[in-house]
């Protein structure tokens, strides 16, 4: 039996239920702008030493909740090791970023995709636990993966891409075999949060980071339709609780209200969608999450929470006039960035908190 | 004197004027994707010797004019030339890009900022006009430059950038200073299309690459604002015809009736954004340009022809039951990538002239 969550704010806000407060956590929360991780890093000797690690992976997912009052913590993990899974052969080359040795670049090589066996991903789910482990209650652990087209983008190009073009290639040259690859990463997905969620994840998200950069008649044929089949799938409740769902499409914003519609709990939007529109074209059907430009955290204090108070006061109160209620988790419109100075964060956290109770306290609109 | 314009279908269709056929060119038509253009570009001996010298320039612009039957002919050049001629050092190293020697990097370098002497310009000028006597009147010539702020980006950066945190810290931190740069680019950039119209340019484009990173309540204060600038600045005739402006902004789907109201003929539109919504939202107050995902171009003839039909059919027919007449040029969403099979080109440009003739003959909807 676990421990009892001392801090459900963040769950509450997910499914749009009343919290006295606006929780507030950055996606790479644990990251290298804190001299606590590089240092963790350090002793693993490797990225991947360091994610596949339980020990490791519990140590650095907790270190941002020592520093700040952040209301829910992420797993430390990579979007890749499902693929990795799958024997494409994952590395982190020093100041390259991910690279599979095997990416998929023939038709043999995507007929041979098979789901991976779940006990090569035992890591994670053992992570997972003994994070669980490690917050005692403090506040909900969210697990993640990436989504079935964005895995696709990187099995395919085999690293980052400027220009996507070998996944667009085959997208328009065979869009049978890249079908065929969406539907063994869906399914592969589904399982694997499953299973995080089986090991303790108490929230998840998937990561289109991809999804952005689609033409707006392939998004949904080709990423958002392989998202819903993931979230059809998923526990929707563990241990007597909903498990809420997250999903975050980069440059999505064109199809927020498609978005809303796939099973989703939370949306999450980046920076160029103002927060009053996109509750306004959800109709709060869904909770929102963003989406302050992580660049503002290279401001000065005083900017970074002017800049916080005004995504709030963009949100509004989550309690409309009609008795309706919407729901917004404060995050960043993109994972924070290696430069961000330590120090704003706090600047950060303070401010959302101290603005969004005294804005739920005063009922301001 | 010069010669009379044998082909005018594109600065009709920029100018939203009756068409018998929608225009097509590609942006960076003359690029690497050509056998020919690297033949020249190794004979110069680097991209910046084949840019500065105006019979050179002059031969690769007029290289996919040989090749297609392209409606349009874009200047071969840079938009760094501009920050370049401030002083700024422009150098392209191997498989690098643009780079700057002396990027602003503090307040002194931003308030010594000036104006470049247009003189340091000649060479686009002097390419301009022999480009024009080159084409003889085949089809008519596009100038260019970039937008304020996509300049200023390079300008901060120093480079090309993933997150553009210096020209953002600079946004948030001190936006006196970044106004100030982008009331000087705004300067410069009308002093410089106003010269290439002078020189003989028939139409003009301002390329604001990096609008979309923007927050959407910077875009209009820190790009947009200084775009509508440079359009008011601009010549509205030369040589006793309209010299139509477009305005492309990769990213700009969510700003689309900001950018239509900004002065421009046309908007240019990357290919998040269907065609038919787009002109519903901007009520074909402006003609567009657009907007085939580049990578369709990876994919077998048969597939880019059929694409290519979508992309007109999306449109639809460019005069309207009310009679009120939209105009559309079509392009690509982005430039062309240098891994373009050019057989494929043809395929595209064969398609876009055979479907949209057929349309408008038949005035279908």
């Amino acid at each position: 039996m676990s421990a009892p969550l001392a801090n459900d704010v963040f769950l509450r806000a997910c499914l749009r239920q009343a919290t006295e407060v606006t929780p507030v956590w950055l996606m790479r929360q644990a990251g290298r702008y804190l001299a606590e991780y590089r240092a963790t890093r350090e002793r693993a000797g490797s990225f991947m030493a360091l994610a596949t690690n339980p020990a490791f992976a519990t140590e650095v997912t907790l270190q941002p909740l020592d520093r700040y009052a952040l209301d829910a913590a992420i797993l430390f993990s990579d979007i890749l090791t499902v693929p990795d899974a799958m024997g494409l052969g994952l590395t982190f080359e020093a100041g390259e970023g991910p690279r599979f040795e095997r990416p998929l670049r023939d038709e043999a090589a995507i007929r041979a995709l098979q789901m991976p066996d779940l006990t090569r991903l035992r890591y994670v789910f053992d992570a997972v636990a003994s994070i669980r482990r490690a917050l005692a209650g403090r506040v909900p652990l969210i697990g993640f993966a990436g989504s079935p087209w964005t895995l696709a983008c990187y099995m395919v190009e085999g690293a980052g891409s400027d220009d996507y073009r070998h996944v667009k290639a085959l997208l328009y040259a065979r869009p049978d075999l890249l079908h065929r690859v969406l539907a063994v990463n869906a399914q592969a997905v589904a399982a694997y949060l499953n299973a995080q969620i089986e090991a303790g994840a108490q929230a998840v998200m998937v990561f289109d980071s991809w999804g952005g950069v689609l033409a707006h008649d392939c998004f949904a044929p080709f990423s958002l339709d392989y998202t819903r089949q993931v979230l059809a799938r998923l526990h929707r409740e563990h241990d007597g609780r909903v498990v809420p769902r997250i999903v975050f499409t980069k440059g999505g914003g064109p199809w927020l209200e498609a978005i809303a519609a796939c099973g989703a709990d939370v949306v999450g939007l980046d920076w160029t969608v103002p927060l009053a529109q996109a509750r306004q074209r959800v109709d709060d059907a869904v909770a929102l999450q963003g989406n302050l430009d992580p660049a503002v955290l290279f401001a000065p204090p005083s900017v970074v929470s002017a800049q916080a108070r005004a995504v709030l006061d963009d949100f509004g109160n989550p309690l409309r006039h009609d008795g309706r209620r919407g729901g917004h988790v404060f995050n960043l419109g993109h994972g924070i960035s290696q430069h961000t100075p330590p120090e704003h964060v706090h600047a950060l956290v303070e401010a959302v908190h101290a603005h969004s109770r005294w804005r739920i306290r005063e009922g301001s609109p």
